[in-house]
């Protein structure tokens, strides 16, 4: 049972995801589609790289994962498949494919170059449909990846923000805003217990909060500021019951202090 | 053919259902997934409780259904699995489940505490991902639901709010509002013929509104309101190509006198 | 493995197009139900018509297209199946279905009017799910056409706008605007090489700008507004990064005059 997953700009509304899932059961009537998401604002690359970084590990062995958020559509810009131990990994070479590599064993990068597993007429803005799509739908059919073009030495890396380690002070930033309005760091879970912190303080403008470190939301009474360990492994910024981000005011890169 | 449905309030933007959805298929290849919805507002047990009571019967035999409104996750809140005559339903004991089993023989209540089938390491936070989703996959390969976790012997259920009798009148209220602005209220579709009623009242603060009762939108002008039996067996109040709920500013308990 | 596919405008909030899953599953376990857009405006019947035109013959031969928009529920309108050379099509016969059969070969046109396929009771609001669910699992599991109904000679048909050449100039407008705030015109592609045009002029009310013809969004710098070859086949107005409609107040039925 050969599985794809689908990270995407495209938006629910139009017919785009629905006829990239055409293209691909078209070429390989067996694969199972799962949609990690499709609302990635367009042509957020940042916030495409941390979905799909957040949830690819989840999936079964050889999945293939798709994901196109693609301005330079058209544009000379290479597309990619990347062979790890365990997964596929089939997008633009813009970084978006990047986050989820960072912890993976790469095997094989190769160049989307071979026509043959494309949909023609190609058109000028819509890959995702006509190259994507059915280069991951061949890879699902077996296809191995070396058939897709060149091999290359390497692939675009968004850069990481590491958070920086000041005597016994971790400064990091906050790095996606879910549907919550919870704010995910760059601080790992794991730093949290070695240095036995109870609480951390965020900067927003020339405000200051503290927030206590709990392990649940409603540890602490509706409407209350917290830090909690979050379920992708980094510190997440939450208010029992509401939205962090919209009572503080948070975006990406606000600063967090442990 | 194992089929289960998700109903969440996690949204579509972020991977979050998405990781539900490959952590099942890690476990049970074969499953079919089914949306009911992801869209129900942050934490609102109520409206998640409703979805899966109108929409739950229209599921093969044998369908696992998941519902996961969970403000109380990482507390003593206790999770349940619930085996009914033709079901199974799995969620927070938080009421989620209990307008759904109101119409349901029930065979069997079990809390989930067999660590043995959650995912591990268990997060703080997503128990859809590390709990009810490997649990769900679990019970459609087949797994009996006795080996989840002691047996209960009841589940938290949510008051359903009856329509009042007063002489020949009922009073009811709004319960849900759908996506076209239809106000669902808590009248059962039969009483009307019963009653050969011909109209029904609504107030919204001072004002009061008549509704004739038509058996199609579009049986009166465009933008004139009505009262039509509703398709999960409830009386709803709709306006002819517009939404009742902007144009009368209805809400969930606006009133209802038939 | 049969195919259907789902255009609505049942939207993803509440547990419509989840229930019109679980009939189509309970009558053809087998079926493959794919979305093409549940995100149609209330009662646009030219949305949907469009965006099935635009998608369906991405998806396998033998595929059931199914499209619900349908503000005549509960009245006398009809309902009907097609069958074309590669696919078969059910909606309501609204004009729903008729941009995508505008270039199919049309082999038999049905009403639905034989309840044994029907769900029973029939709901007055709800035939999405009682009547064009499942006749299109019957129709994935074989069944003929005919048996729905009797043949019908024609169906309802939208006026498609076509493009009026004036001289050497051709007049067309905005038919379309997708979740990127591109405006979809109704020129052809294979016009413009032809007429080896280098730009269109857009007027919105008084004002009037000039889009060069580009092969990618990003031939140009950031937020400048251009024209490209869409991938539906037809020219469309965008901005580099931004959206053409929010920018320039675009709308369905703008001018644009090559």
């Amino acid at each position: 049972m050969p599985t794809i997953t689908l990270t995407t700009d495209f938006g629910l509304s139009d017919w785009f995801v629905g006829t990239m899932k055409g293209v691909i059961l078209s070429i390989c009537p067996r694969a199972t589609i799962l949609d990690i998401s499709h609302q990635i604002p367009p042509g957020d690359i940042r916030s495409a790289a941390f979905a799909l970084a957040a949830s690819y590990r989840f999936f079964p062995a050889g999945t293939v994962h798709v994901a196109v958020v693609d301005p330079g559509v058209g544009t000379s810009r290479k597309a990619i498949a990347v062979r790890t131990a365990k997964y596929l990994f089939v997008g633009p070479d813009n970084g978006t494919l990047s986050w989820a590599l960072r912890k993976e064993k790469i095997k094989a990068i190769h160049a989307l170059e071979n026509e043959k597993y494309w949909r023609r007429p190609l058109s000028h803005t819509f890959h995702g449909r006509d190259v994507f799509a059915p280069v991951a739908a061949h890879l699902t059919r077996g296809l191995p990846v070396g058939k897709l073009g060149p091999a290359l030495k390497n692939f675009i890396r968004l850069p990481w923000p590491e958070p920086i380690h000041r005597g016994n002070r971790i400064q990091g930033e906050v790095i996606y805003i879910d549907r919550f309005g919870n704010a995910i760091t760059n601080i790992n879970n794991e730093i949290v217990p070695r240095k036995s912190v109870s609480s951390c303080e965020i900067r927003v403008g020339t405000r200051r909060y503290l927030c206590p470190l709990k392990m649940s939301y409603q540890a602490l009474p509706a409407n209350a500021l917290l830090a909690i360990p979050g379920s992708c492994g980094l510190l997440e910024i939450a208010i029992n019951g509401d939205s962090a981000e919209k009572q503080l005011g948070l975006r990406v890169g606000t600063r967090i202090t442990l």
